[in-house]
């Protein structure tokens, strides 16, 4: 349930509000918008009896939310939610592009990656220090070392950087150097990693697991926003299906589908849903047209000799052809 | 295995390459190309001795075929074939959009929905005669009574008509009245209608089975081919998978996965695998974003009296902002 | 919805019963059962005003059928139903095995497996005279040359035959020679096909499709109950998911659903489904646990040596053992 | 690769070897089998130089190990692996019950729960202390205070306590308590509590991801055993895909796939599959049959009040009915 305040209504007000609830057992957390705030009312099993906060000062009136998770709701908050990192606004309307490679090799491939993706117009650049990796006995990235690569990036190109934290204790040390912290898909229901997010003052690029539908994403949003943290980015990376051409089946229908559900914004990862190269390219542009906020797009130097995942990374050029396409 | 023609070789050199395939035991299909032909051997199991071919008058060398199909494929044929069907072109460059409503009703719905297409630029008129169902119970078309109406469309509005034939005695009416005739996704995999529309002078559009793979549908496509029609128009409708918001997931992936593969021109019909009319639009433009040939899109003056699929069905003034934002 | 007679109703107000739905513009089936008749109304949209029919002699309630399918439906007859050709029961508690090679390849091979399937205890003799095949350069079974040779195994062995149809022309020619129909995973939503098997005096086996939910095959059992035929076994073979170790994933949880929803009997394939011959064995068990009324099971008497499907057939030493097994 | 040491090789021959392996930069798992040894490389990218290691003392041959994981894989240990806890055999020809409630509420259901499980047969008590939900404002568990419940279950009845750990640092408190440690469906690819897990010296039971492959499953316990615990017991609790009569699909063909790949035992989970009690029974039975080495299941004296999956509970007098069909 949303408690809406009146247009006018005071901050102490909205605060009664919320020690109202917390009276009543449940938790009120105020969601301060352009006009006025809303009091979200969360942690309740069944509907509230609303009847004491109606007949509070500063209270317009109360609207129920019909949907399992609150927060995310675009019941809640109409408007997009738009989410600044330095110069860079993620979900205002101009797609941002997050690139780089799967991995952090060392600092001649790091830099000489970032150089190309800052020269073509990236405002963010991605790369993998901590490596979840499906067999045990692969490569499992750098570690803080690759971090600290990812420092002198920002440092020498002025770049944001994204990279994976990949568990609660491990984020810890992950907010330390990223501009925004991603959650990958084997993660998504990693409760203890989501908690952990939600008290981060970093964005959280949460992306969805292969095979969780559109509103477990959101309830795993729900997850960090609940615990405080509102700068939550979603991301499509491709569901498990039968079809074989490529790694993961892209699911493009679930931008306009969370654009109905939620105020969040969404990028789209074509790289690791290919699989391949090639079809990079074109799904990028189609990921644009479909409507999301912005691209996470793998890209190597030296695809051939790349630790790994080189398979799907675009090359310098590639890249450059991609930024052509899609501004 | 292919049988590559030399530029100046005459038609009775092509004639003397056909018999001596027919001899070996297989079946000899010559492609005619800009420069040269070549000729597909087909119902080979194994690999075919083509030494008495190379030393044929007129043949300049031999290629074998990768793939399990062989008509369809990018090997046998490097352009891109254009389908032309009265004043259009399918896999021209531009995209064609084919529009109407699921099922054909009656005489004025038809022709309402058709002058609304056509006037926003459709090419092409769709519309149900036979309608193949779930349930049987259910409404299942207006039979040839619908076929007339389509017909009474084309000499009315001039756009050409799509329509669906359901087996392969029924495609024998169906092609008497159709400019272009749709197996349905049920279909594939009916091998009998396949075989029935590879005799048929009419293009063939073949919807991807909900749960079929890129080579199965491009293996149906070869049994059109293999009985004669090089008229195939691929479509990608949506395939069956755990993810709930939409009926089906659209897999924009196949698109490029198909031109990387196949000759055969490739349009998407987003309103199946939406289910919604809200998603077409953004599916719509992702589709062609993509590289989609064209468009197969539902489209009703009145969605919510419509018999059937209304829920999916654009209505006039949706249909003229998809046109706008496509074009 | 269900017209429940009286125990004591005469033939002739069944009968009465049956004129009065048609004059409603509906079609009234009667279902004898052990103790009274019901008559099964269908070909109505929407709800039905039962009112006269109420007050009619011999009528002694009605009943509101909740699901879309109503003659396959548990609601419209609670007791299983059990399928009797010639000496063999299906439905009535004892298993059924049917088995035998995938393509019928000629006599001796037919001869040899029908000996050792019936020596060890199979039924039913399984064979395909006519294959739906992926590719059109494959082999597509021996035609009515294979039908003649399962009449030579019927004649000398006493098995009886099961056969798959292709399509609505060609099952005119099946039933001619087989004892059970065989309609395809492929074709399980053919509706041309399934209206002619419903007009056939041979039980029809309906194999699922490989991406069907049990509502849709209980509706495509439907068409054929519809159309006059009440003998209709169902046949899980395996689905298509992401799981790669077996072609298909077979859902033996599909057993207790249908036996939930419908009183028709069901059997399980388990050669398709895992397309290996290694699981059929241990899946064979665990079909006949979940308690499935039967199996359909591919043998060869020298699987290396099949003209299609060797990988996944048992040989004789492995049917035997499979025989001891699930007995 | 595997490095098999003679019948009479010395410890300190054993030693060497692994010393050895250590030298060319990777690592040697000593794996003792019933008549001799052998040690595992891991860690090597690609093929490994045996010539040094086969000419030394002890050493009776080298064997390439042909699949990504290695210490799980029946090439490394070709006798299936039983896992003894207290008086229990898992994997040892005798199915094992685990039963018990998803959730420990309080200490009545608790023991109420115990007891039933307890008097019918099962060897192991089953509850979640610590619940991972997809909603943020679900019941998330007892905790500690679950845990101590589940102590007082062993305590009373005898029965091994089998509980969820949620992430690495939460596996350090259930270890405390629990006989078996449970890592769940969403954390199949938590690769930091696998490698906890790894550590411990409590049995790990790991379920199967809602969208993993057996590869990625083997690979998950391979983690568990590259960190040195090798009592790994697999769990199939159904994947997810279109399929809508169940929550999931129970894929029992994943029980001889394992069997055939690994030497580690597997019990399947149907309550969680199934997510309807009605269907717990048949697919138990079909879980047996298929060869599982036992089953986990929801048991719940009072399903309607249950605080989380009562619906896919089975009560006293149903589980009762299980214990009788499976023994």
């Amino acid at each position: 349930m949303l408690v809406i305040m009146k247009n006018d209504a005071t901050e102490s007000q909205v605060e009664a509000v919320v020690r109202e609830i917390k009276r009543m057992g449940y938790r009120g957390i105020p969601i301060p918008g352009a006009l006025r705030t809303a009091v979200c009312i969360t942690g309740n099993e069944g509907p509230v009896d609303d009847s004491r906060l109606l007949s509070m000062s500063g209270v317009k009136e109360t609207v129920r939310v019909t949907k399992p998770y609150k927060l995310v709701s675009k019941e809640t908050r109409a408007q997009p939610t738009v989410i600044v990192v330095g110069q860079v606004a993620i979900g205002g309307g101009k797609p941002v592009v997050m690139a780089g490679p799967c991995a952090i090799e060392n600092e001649t491939q790091t830099l000489t990656i970032a150089r190309i993706v800052k020269e073509h117009g990236a405002q963010v650049f991605r790369g993998g220090a901590f490596k979840p990796r499906t067999s045990p006995y692969s490569f499992q990235g750098l570690g803080e070392e690759g971090l600290r690569l990812l420092k002198k990036v920002r440092e020498e190109t002025g770049l944001l950087v994204i990279t994976e934290a990949i568990d609660h204790t491990n984020l810890e040390l992950v907010e330390e150097y990223a501009d925004i912290i991603q959650i990958g898909a084997r993660n998504m229901q990693n409760y203890s990693i989501l908690r952990r997010a939600g008290r981060s003052t970093r964005p959280i690029l949460l992306k969805r697991g292969f095979a969780a539908t559109i509103e477990e994403l959101l309830m795993s949003a729900e997850y960090v926003m609940a615990a405080g943290n509102t700068d939550v980015i979603l991301c499509e990376r491709g569901i498990r299906t039968f079809a074989d051409v490529t790694r993961n089946t892209l699911d493009l229908s679930a931008i306009p589908s969370i654009k109905e559900l939620s105020h969040l914004p969404v990028v789209v990862d074509p790289s690791h849903a290919a699989g391949r190269s090639e079809y990079v390219i074109p799904l990028s542009r189609g990921a644009i047209a479909v409507g999301a906020d912005g691209l996470l797009v793998e890209v190597h130097h030296d695809p051939a000799h790349a630790l790994s995942d080189g398979r799907q990374s675009l090359d310098a050029e590639q890249f450059a052809s991609l930024m052509r396409q899609i501004t």
